[in-house]
């Protein structure tokens, strides 16, 4: 209390260390990132429905929780795999990340599998991306798994002529690789990031919409601060 | 195994007692009368939303469990309380049910509160109510607990000139206070029933429907087997 | 209400057609099967851990449900796929059901896997599951899984010498495929029945036990109505 | 990203406002002090024993959180409540802080009810209380609600001659009040705290342990990192 942030206690609790300044940053980049993404999110959707019956808050987050879940956060994990297992196999045969991307693409090509991590329904850049590996270089965090992620972006475009992007969740998994960090903990810190947002909407169904509403996603609207430069 | 029903099951493991044949064959319409409500129920729609994410079933079940509390299925447990307080202070005062019922609506008026277990959307009379009591009447379960919900119904209607029938909430309370289950436990009855439609609504939206789709309770169709008679 | 009992509604839900009267009676068997199995199973302790903490009986029960998975009751899903495959199987080479019954056995001995449902920490014939079996007989249900089953149980004790008989979990999964429940929903049957005895502890943790107390399974005394004939 | 800890975003996403930034240092002092509290703490046992069951990580998060409730980590909520009430009361009547304290420990006694946010069972000053009003006061963050805390604590001793110390959940929930959150929320710190912890618990428990074992709180070993300076 007192010396280290809530995001480096995050690390040691998991670690059994704490992290370096700038992994501490990284992480807290990692952490913010993911707070919130409004109320279409099934977590979101989930937590919202059980508090509106009158459960209590807890109840109402392990709803949001049960939701996050392989199809919503679980591409972190995947993602971590895929580029662990790229830069693994490229050690074992010297090649460089662009040829070892490239037989990546091609391997999940062949097997019609979608490659975790690539790809965003409006961007062609993902912003949230361009931002964290900016901040992870200026660390000098962004090592090997980071130069995976974007030479199978490359190969990807290469490949097939589309841009698919390296998303947030690629971007995350690129970044826990960096920091050693086992997969299977990729949930854990979708988890961590969006409680806080789960406590907004739930707070907010609490208390200013009527118990037992028909909750629709699409239709919505924002009565909080308005825009402003924080 | 083989000498009583699943019905008779739970009454023993929540009673300690086995039931009488006539209790269990009430048990058993309790039961049925709660199995399924369609895809509106915020029950339903969280075990959905948490299944659309790729969690198992039990994770979908638990997230659908916990949509059920004060205002879905919680009508039952507040409706137990008011008829059991009804009768137990006409036992000390002596008055007929009539006027007894007449007092806790006069209450519930001047605190501006509703009365639960009574009153429905569309009908003035619930279906499920008629049917339950019929059935209470026949195997000589109705006694004074039903005598006093039904004399609410009418001091209701006599006080507002308004028509607010016992509802499936308020028939289910006054069976179980027959039964002498504790209102504590009423939620357990309406959780034990609704787990196998949710059981379905689960595996459906498992097997038949997208991950991540928008989940909307006004659009739906029903693809089940056609309407007949059983 | 009152024409069915609630197994009968379960299966319609789950089915979309009423069962037979045979069926009705052997999914009764099988819920009642599996309704407790005392202070032990993970399923029991985390409802009652959560409900010391004050939480309400829904969350208490969703809790419990969520223990309910790969260890704890998991075994009947993948026993119905080992019986299923080998029927299946036996159905295109025309093996008795003894040959095909080595096979498996001898295949699952090469790769090291063990058998699910089959064994008992205590017992060398398992009793719920000779009712159940004697059950299913007398009501013409047992037919080529329940077959299997058996030819399976004789297979690993002619291998192996050892006697690892047919468990409850492995008899419900013979008998969930002669009724042909999809593997896929073992896990609801499981989790059906197991509520109404969680609901038992879960009410009694709130009702007779110090909040926050350490929960010991090893160290428990049973002050329900002593053992008698029911 | 990269301008805000995850602390400032915890406090934006629930308030609306970046806080300023001895805000920000007592929010992270706040969550760092309950990220852990080891192996006994019912949020653990439940998360661990879901978790044994081979249940997923989130799942088993999601039984931790329903452990989270009115005797664990409730006393945050309560003790808010009281300590507000008090200041409120104290506005009104214009009196000190310590004649105050003295009538609110006077109505608890009369009441027979504890002040919850008080005493300890080893300690008789509770160090993270200590440390935690320390940042507090060195930020500048200590006001009225602080000051009614020690109030009360003096006022309790005066009375009964016991040392009641203010522990954890009454530090925490005084310098919640003076950041202006509402009693709602204050278990939704205590979740968001020690999700850390229980992610700990949940990939060791993952990891290191046979599924299904007889998890006893009083019997366990530190496997972990040696102690040593950080």
């Amino acid at each position: 209390m007192g010396r280290v942030t809530f995001a480096q206690a995050v690390f040691l609790a998991i670690k059994g260390e704490l992290p370096g300044d700038e992994e501490a940053r990284m992480l807290d980049a990692i952490l913010v990132s993911s707070v919130d993404h409004g109320v279409t999110p099934p977590s979101c959707l989930a937590a919202r429905t059980v508090a509106s019956t009158g459960s209590p808050l807890n109840a109402a987050l392990a709803g949001g929780i049960l939701a996050i879940s392989k199809h919503h956060g679980g591409a972190i994990e995947d993602s971590m795999r895929v580029i662990q297992e790229a830069v693994r196999r490229n050690k074992e045969i010297h090649n460089t990340q662009e040829e070892m991307a490239s037989i990546i693409v091609r391997e999940h090509r062949e097997r019609h599998k979608r490659l975790p991590g690539f790809g965003h329904r409006i961007h062609t850049r993902d912003p949230r991306t361009i931002k964290m590996f900016q901040i992870a270089s200026d660390l000098g965090i962004a090592g090997e798994y980071v130069g995976m992620s974007k030479a199978i972006e490359g190969a990807i475009e290469k490949s097939s002529g589309k841009s698919l992007p390296i998303n947030v969740d690629g971007a995350i998994a690129a970044l826990l690789c960096e920091m050693e960090f086992p997969p299977e903990l990729a949930n854990a810190f979708f988890i961590m990031a969006r409680i806080p947002g789960l406590v907004a909407h739930v707070y907010e169904e609490q208390t200013r919409m009527k118990p037992m509403r028909h909750i629709d996603p699409k239709d919505h609207e924002y009565r909080g601060i308005p825009e402003r430069k924080l």
